[in-house]
């Protein structure tokens, strides 16, 4: 297949070849809101509809999904999606090039009926190397507050206008291990924090059609999906269709990991038709380019390959340069090796070459090919563990010290940076990866996939890893990877990925609430009170996957009427707490003074009533 | 039906009506192992077979499974399991009873058709009243070791004696909290850890098809998980097999929170069927007994259902008597009020009454009912939180010091007691739950439910939860009771409850894991190497559920030469991190002196190399 075209489908039904999945996510619809200062910068939110007679406000939520959930939107895949940055873009003195020549070896040499044909959606390249400030970080530097910047406020603020009552009380609940998150988010504290590295905005002047996103400590907890064909044929429709999936269940920013032929050509569908930042690995590319032979590979094919992926917008790379030669041998003893794809590559370059990684080398020459798209680094981590045997050994923190190191370098030349981390590590080795980032990076964001917590489990990575994602959010993870079940044993499919989603905004919701995060709180609350009223609906519609509640409620009370049971398959009727503690409270008559004994109790520390012996 | 009668089934089929799950886990037999100084006290184990070409010996891992996985063992459910304990309890002195008689109301007033007829295998009921020594606890304060206690011993050691050079370090790697660990369990360390009230067996004097478990925070993390009819009736044949389902993947207790009809004989079938301790809540049958009216319960109904359920031989009773007049006031605030069905029973008891809780008044007398049969108790969290805004509020923790008020009580006369905990905590209040249990429960092994932390993924809290769990096992919980899928909307099916445990499973291992425990990496670091060699098989068979890991590698790679494939569908041939790194190992020219390249980095201080620039 070479050509995508799109038509509306209903919310979860499979999308037939040719269509991706839009229409909004059940019991709710999108909704644009401005800041006061910008009645032009629309942002998206979802808005939960919630039972008004129980004297309930609909609850806006934050929004990765695009506008596939937009009914207003028509969508149409092989135009691609609105171009919002645009006029942003357009001010800041850009200068609009020839790209570089489309070349057969960029798809893998595919030709012919197996060439997936380009994305016909306009796309002008914008090259800032003449622009005084390109990227986000030095705008930031320079004191000045982007539109990119303003936008991600107002998207981060969401909630904190009703919570300001409690804001505070929230905050002092929680435990944010020195972060500093503020009662509310204003552009400057963005620009500050951006200016200061300790949050990326992953924007690429040629990815205009993004809906900007922040990655930092002091922000919400972000969640990567990670999507990618391999070997095997996988069509342009195929792979939109995982991109648009992956961020209708929550994912914040996707890697496009494809390997293989005609690569180029869909990430091309992919980034016209992504609300969200695209990551890539760009190694992979530039060793399919030299036909998967190490030994071939050059700076100048990867030179080559960074621009081709820059001038087509990919909004942040995955670079290993952390993996120096002298690093290697730390690996001799471990159990699983390098487990990292980048990290064995470079590692057998070294090797063979024996001479210092070309990524190493050649650092300065990435970072300012990287700053005149503003494309982010994603400092790769080549050397993280791949078993609890493994965790936080020498050549991990090796790689991460020299990670600190390019960090600085990376900054001096204006480029945003996060740092790549964890893998396999038992709770207890978890706090010290943290640590070490913030004192080693300097507090760039981190980027970790899980970490897993044992190796026991193939087949539930996602839940092995959910735990360690939760402990490494909650101590200061900017962002973090998903696992899908399929972890370790094969290519996860649809099913595979909405669960990997969904368990990863379970781990980044759960370190939001636990770092106090002032918001966080009020779609728990939300949901909890609907859970102790009985509304099973607005239970259902607030909880991170309204489809799969509703089924599993409806496999043992099928009945529209249990809608509205006061109790539910679990416990009966004559067994359910909830309604006998709600009963309770309804009888005034013995709920009167509750209030007052608590208060005397309290007092009196809990003596007032004295038990018979 | 009524009558149940058993077919060995192949591994995992669904058993038909009248058939339980039996065979062996894939990949791995049944062993016995007694220890030197007792021969006659055989203590199963699971042996999982890895590739002995690749030099590795058969790895033993602790086994809940019963006879059910032992080939050797024909099972008929009416003629119940082999009675291992009878002749330990031979010699104690014990009575035997005429067992109350069952009366109608004990099974809901079934009759004619609807009764399960009682299971047929004989059992005779033992009275300790008249006996020295009843208790675990009892042998363990006047210094006697009982065969139990040598049972758990065995049971605990499992690859200590394989990890004995390594176990001290292992130790100092972990962080326990302040628990204490050793290398070795001797039979005296359980005697003492019992006697000192912080490890607990559950073993009724009427339950002699148990195969000891022992409950501390210095022993294995356990889990447990809870089976029950609900309303709506299920055959025995459905519990025993929910029983056996449970205990195949990994539950070390299993509660069975039967309601509705039929549950005196159901839970007699489930008792002469277990070889795993059982708990219920005698609350709910009392409350069957006198139709479900609150305002009817009595002491004497329920001092009546204590001996009944004591007799068939309940190994725990979760007994709410923490639940106190004055604690409910200080629920009124709360936003999902009281959502334990024990504690809203007995709080709506309370409040009809307006007096102090029957269960708080006449514990002493609970108490000596639980001695003469060792029923240990699990001191209900009748007020535990039902959502994040509640939790560690005043009416948990003010119930918390009550349960050690009550904990010394049982002390004095002589029984084993845990306690009950967590519900909804958010992970930054987790580590105040264990700490306040610790302090005011004299150390008492806790028994928590989760905890879920947040409030807004039903479908999906089996993972809200495992994060919970597995931070609260870390900090030394001792068993932590499972959830499915299906909480907060159903009941659990077949599929659910095996995912409920295996998720379980996860989380106590990474507990075990991160507190040090000397053996615990064993199984990692096995299923590690296999994953490295790429000896599929092997990681499979090592894996928590081998049956959907295979499933799932063989989704992609189903033909069998894959499950020798160096590697696998995820990456394919050309970009397998882990064929690269070990292509490199096995490059001898190359590795020459990797070694001594490696101690030379590491004194140098990463100096050896210098990059060009």
């Amino acid at each position: 297949m070479n050509h995508v075209s799109s038509v509306s489908s209903p919310g979860n039904a499979v999308p037939a070849p040719g269509q991706v999945t839009t229409g909004p996510i059940c019991g709710s619809r999108k909704v644009y809101s401005a800041p006061d200062s910008h009645p032009e910068i629309l942002v998206p939110f979802r808005e939960i509809a919630l039972d008004p007679s129980a004297g309930e406000e609909p609850l806006r939520v934050y929004d990765t999904s695009g506008p596939y959930t937009d009914t207003g939107v028509t969508i149409d895949v092989a135009a691609g999606l609105p171009r919002l940055r645009s006029p942003w873009l357009e001010k800041r003195g850009f200068e609009q090039v020839v790209p570089r020549e489309v070349r057969p070896e960029d798809n893998g040499g595919a030709s012919g009926d197996r060439l997936v044909a380009p994305c016909p959606a306009p796309h002008q390249v914008l090259d800032g190397d003449k622009a005084t400030y390109v990227t986000q970080y030095e705008f930031a530097r320079a004191g000045i507050i982007t539109e990119e910047m303003i936008y991600v406020a107002h998207r981060e603020n969401l909630g904190r206008q009703q919570a300001v009552d409690g804001a505070a009380a929230r905050r002092k609940d929680g435990e944010d291990f020195g972060a500093a998150i503020p009662d509310f988010i204003t552009p400057e504290f963005v620009r500050d924090e951006i200016a200061c590295g300790r949050a990326i905005i992953p924007a690429n002047i040629n990815h205009p059609e993004l809906e900007p996103v922040i990655i930092g400590r002091n922000f919400l907890v972000k969640v990567n999906a990670n999507i990618g064909n391999s070997a095997v044929t996988s069509s342009a429709a195929e792979e939109v269709e995982k991109l648009v999936w992956s961020i209708r269940w929550g994912a914040d920013t996707v890697m496009d990991l494809s390997t293989g032929r005609n690569i180029h050509n869909i990430r091309d569908w992919i980034l016209r038709n992504s609300p969200t930042p695209i990551g890539t690995v760009p190694l992979y590319q530039a060793l399919e380019k030299v036909g998967g032979e190490v030994s071939k590979l050059t700076w100048e094919v990867f030179r080559d390959t960074l621009i081709e992926q820059a001038e087509q917008g990919v909004d942040y790379f995955t670079i290993h340069a952390g993996v120096r030669l002298a690093h290697i041998p730390l690996t001799a003893e471990r159990v699983t090796g390098i487990v990292s794809r980048g990290g064995s590559i470079m590692a057998s370059w070294c090797l063979m070459e024996h001479r210092e990684s070309f990524l190493y080398e050649h650092f300065e020459e990435i970072c300012d090919i990287m700053r005149k798209y503003d494309v982010s680094f994603s400092l790769g981590d080549g050397l993280r563990p791949g078993s609890v045997a493994d965790a936080n050994d020498a050549a991990q923190f090796a790689e991460l010290e020299t990670l600190g190191e390019l960090t600085k370098i990376a900054w001096a030349k204006g480029c945003q940076v996060m740092i790549e981390g964890p893998g396999h590590v038992p709770m207890h080795k978890i706090k010290a990866n943290m640590d070490k980032q913030l004192k080693h990076c300097h507090e760039a964001p981190f980027y970790t996939l899980g970490p897993l917590t044992t190796d026991i489990a193939p087949g539930y990575d996602h839940i092995t890893s959910a735990i360690g994602a939760a402990m490494i959010g909650w101590f200061g993870t900017a962002m973090l990877c998903y696992v899908t079940p399929k972890e370790h044993l094969g290519l996860p499919n649809r099913d595979d990925v909405k669960t990997g989603v969904i368990t990863y905004r379970i781990s980044a919701h759960a370190a939001d609430l636990a770092k106090g995060h002032p918001a966080a709180r009020l779609r728990d609350d939300a949901l909890s009170r609907a859970r102790f009223s009985f509304r099973w609906e607005d239970q259902f519609n607030l909880s991170l996957d309204p489809d799969t509640a509703r089924a599993f409620h409806d496999e043992t009370m099928p009945r529209e009427a249990h809608k509205t049971a006061h109790f539910c398959s679990m416990c009966g009727p004559k067994f359910c707490s909830m309604r006998i503690s709600q009963d309770l409270r309804e009888d005034a008559q013995r709920m009167a003074g509750m209030k007052e004994k608590s208060r005397e109790f309290r007092e009196s520390g809990g003596q007032v009533y004295v038990a018979a012996e």
